[in-house]
């Protein structure tokens, strides 16, 4: 006998850009946000009945409403009113989740602009009826290590083939997602909290998180996560935990020993690989877990 | 004070494939293999002591090794035995999590082959000390109804203008993904497992999908997927749950009205869009959740 | 002193889905539809002067249209009354060009439908005032041997390690364009041209590459390219030149040499490289170029 | 009768990461490389013959030697320098053709380095017995206007029904190519060339454009790359012309006169939209065409 279990539903990936155009002098907020709602749609799956469904048409347009009605000064603060506002609108929900990704653009002049590149701002927002909790963090943030990297002292078994080695290089896209904490302090009804400055957050996250990579010996990927992660934890009293996904871009040093003229590599040429590639995952916490 | 939480490690996308060439016939089977463990690695994080890792360099070593030593008679049973045999190599590992895509190719000749497209198989599974996990699927299987679609009598708040409509087109690009059961029968520790004819499965939970599909009225995307999902756990006794993650591809009626020459389009010209999607995720037991 | 040199313009991927309902036993095409004009387009470029522009927003309306207008007995059928369409409505423009891809789909009942995979089919139709081209053709047709391919007597350099090989994988995802001859017989000036049957065409097209591909011994990729087109050319008259495109997909046998139990690798575990790839590119004509 | 027309073969797209490191202060150069020989390969191809045919795995073996052997100051030398190299080594090849993209990165610390993203860095080097062309240039460099931007006075058919607009919002992701003249006075017999600074011209034709861009009223985007090209040609005497092609992501107000509660969008809120998009090509000379 068939039974629904988790659900939910939404709509994924409105591409919101936000002009603020109140002087000669604009400013650029371009947006990815991906809303969904979780709680009773039972009707919806068992008897088709969709009385309680807010359409993910809807979702949509209230996206880029709430752009004008309630501005963008970050994507965390955005994505909470959003997320208020989706689940005040929809009485069968339990949960409104908001994802926001930013492009961060340069400014070019009064009102030209050039798309910046690099790591892509993230957050993830859920809000409940008593409830909120905030997950900001970043991706495609590709960060290289030339030396002060080894690989050694491993486990080896009969399948074996890797050499240790006291120098390589060390590169990964890094993305990393951490939890605020303190929320319990907001008041979840409220459609703003403006105690909360999320985007000088996500700078200090993020240069404590280069400046440790910078710095920090690594004797595996591991280690320079957690040391990345302990870092943000011991030193931004408002992050609670962080995690990372960092896969292991490999650079392999290559091998000029067939070759009839004599060519010495010193750690000088590699050829980048694209797959397959190490994968490490973990998470720091700045308490120990319960 | 920092603490280690939840981690993870391995090698991700090792694109594996075998040749049997045993007679002038040959076969081909065509992965891309991932794997990772988890378990007490906080050495290697906090201290820097890789002596508990087995390199991820080693993991793949493994997985091709294994397609020829095991053999590859469907992406679980070669999942298993691999997942076995990380497991037993890493001492502190806890559990080992073998991911499996397959892609599939038709026959041109005896030793040429025609790469299919449409769908890619996977498979997760994932083996503890004591236990042993497999859950089969699919990702990318498009699939479209051109009429018996409806979308009414849905909520309305002040932000919706969605119409309510009794004829559009349903499109969806299906990821799927169906928990075994009775693998308790299994013997964990054994390299493999002939009880199963995880190729059979697969082609039954597809056929049992993709004819429900055509054969039902849809009154929502959250509906066809309950009726599919339902249909597999009440008709095929091995499965015990199956989870849908379906992104409502729309298909929009152009707007021909404002012609000079009169075009008409009774559900004949759409445009299909990119972004955004709407997003139905939902997962249908075979037994109430406990 | 700057000069306008080669310019043109247009609308690209607009996604035309035609679905055919004159009985409940529906028809679906699925196209990708690029146009663009050449001509004299120099005050739109020098003098911001847009009154010979038919802007690419009517050229998109257009190509809606016509799916309905003219309909899409096969894609060069359609691009070529499009083309024709668009030249007339310009009168600045000196040629058009039109660009189709269509995706397949399969049935799976009356009026829904699978997806199939494999290969994208293409045309690219020029139409100018007084003449007409046809190019058809497909990309991503993904096709291996898993033997009867070898690769000797090359050139040496002092840069030169690879061994000869009688034995290897031979894969590609072929890139094929076919250059239609004999259309100095169509009415240019008509809307349609039943003259041809394009998707016979196609089909034949398909399988002489498919089987001269499964049968002939390979010697390079380059040999087996000009074998293919030249069956092409040789036997189908309405194909005035074929081009390819194909990369080369590695596929290197693994190295077992290094575990401490023995495993053979009689050509039977490969990994499938990404990059870099060969990169083989010919055309092979029907008749001498003069 | 088929015969062989038009060919090249090569490898593409071989990741070469140089690391200078002659002092503790690193420098990182990050490429990816593609080469291509034609000439007379009729053997290869008719023949199956293999002798004339310097393999694809030494291109790729000399790129990397060469990224040592003669070191990367720039794209466009270190590309002379390898196209030389493979010509002088195949005796059938007429002309050889390298082309890199090179991926930016910042400097974190004297060995540790950020992935800049923004726009990938491009030449492509063609080298002859006798003559050489360097064409430099970018793609994925996205560029925006908030205002300052028009679309009007055009051509008007039965199908038209776009707006004409005062105001709207210009973007695009530009593709660049500008070639060098003065080649002339190279010695193409010689390994390298110091009488261009490549790092300063590319920096050079970057800044006109950027700012160009952002200080020009646009009445079509083929007025505003016209301008664009005008700036470089007319004042960086080394470039003989500069060709764009540039898709125009279109960024549509967002129409919010559906709601029940009033929100305005004086140009405020958009949608940016992924498919169909308008795409200009054109290019400007220096000197009129002959």
């Amino acid at each position: 006998m068939a039974t629904l279990g988790a659900n939910q539903y939404g709509k994924a990936e409105s591409r919101v850009v936000r002009i603020i155009r109140d002087s000669p002098h604009h400013e650029i907020v371009d947006l990815n946000v991906s809303s969904s709602l979780r709680g009773d749609f039972a009707g919806a799956h068992i008897d088709g009945d969709q009385a309680a469904v807010l359409p993910t048409d809807t979702q949509k347009n209230t996206a880029f409403a709430y752009a004008k009605l309630h501005g963008v000064s970050s994507p965390e603060d955005y994505a909470l009113a959003l997320a208020r506002r989706l689940l005040e609108a929809t009485p069968a929900a339990r949960e409104a989740e908001v994802r926001v990704e930013q492009y961060a653009w340069d400014r070019l002049g009064s009102h030209a602009f050039l798309r910046r590149g690099g790591e892509t701002r993230t957050c993830v927002v859920t809000v409940g009826r008593d409830t909120a909790s905030v997950v900001s963090g970043f991706r495609d943030l590709v960060v290289m290590k030339s030396t002060d990297s080894e690989f050694k002292g491993f486990l080896v078994d009969e399948f074996t083939t890797l050499a240790e080695t006291d120098d390589r290089i060390l590169a990964t896209s890094l993305v990393a997602q951490w939890r605020h904490d303190g929320l319990d302090e907001l008041d979840h009804r409220s459609q703003s909290d403006h105690r909360r400055d999320w985007n000088s957050s996500y700078d200090d996250v993020r240069d404590v998180l280069l400046s440790t990579f910078a710095t920090t010996y690594s004797r595996a990927l591991q280690e320079t996560l957690y040391v990345m992660g302990a870092a943000v934890v011991d030193t931004l009293p408002g992050i609670a935990e962080i995690s990372f996904s960092a896969p292991n871009r490999h650079h392999f040093l290559v091998d000029f020993s067939g070759f009839e003229v004599p060519v010495e590599n010193h750690g000088e040429v590699f050829i980048a690989a694209d797959r397959p590639y190490g994968l490490i995952e973990c998470t720091v916490l700045r308490e120990p877990p319960a």
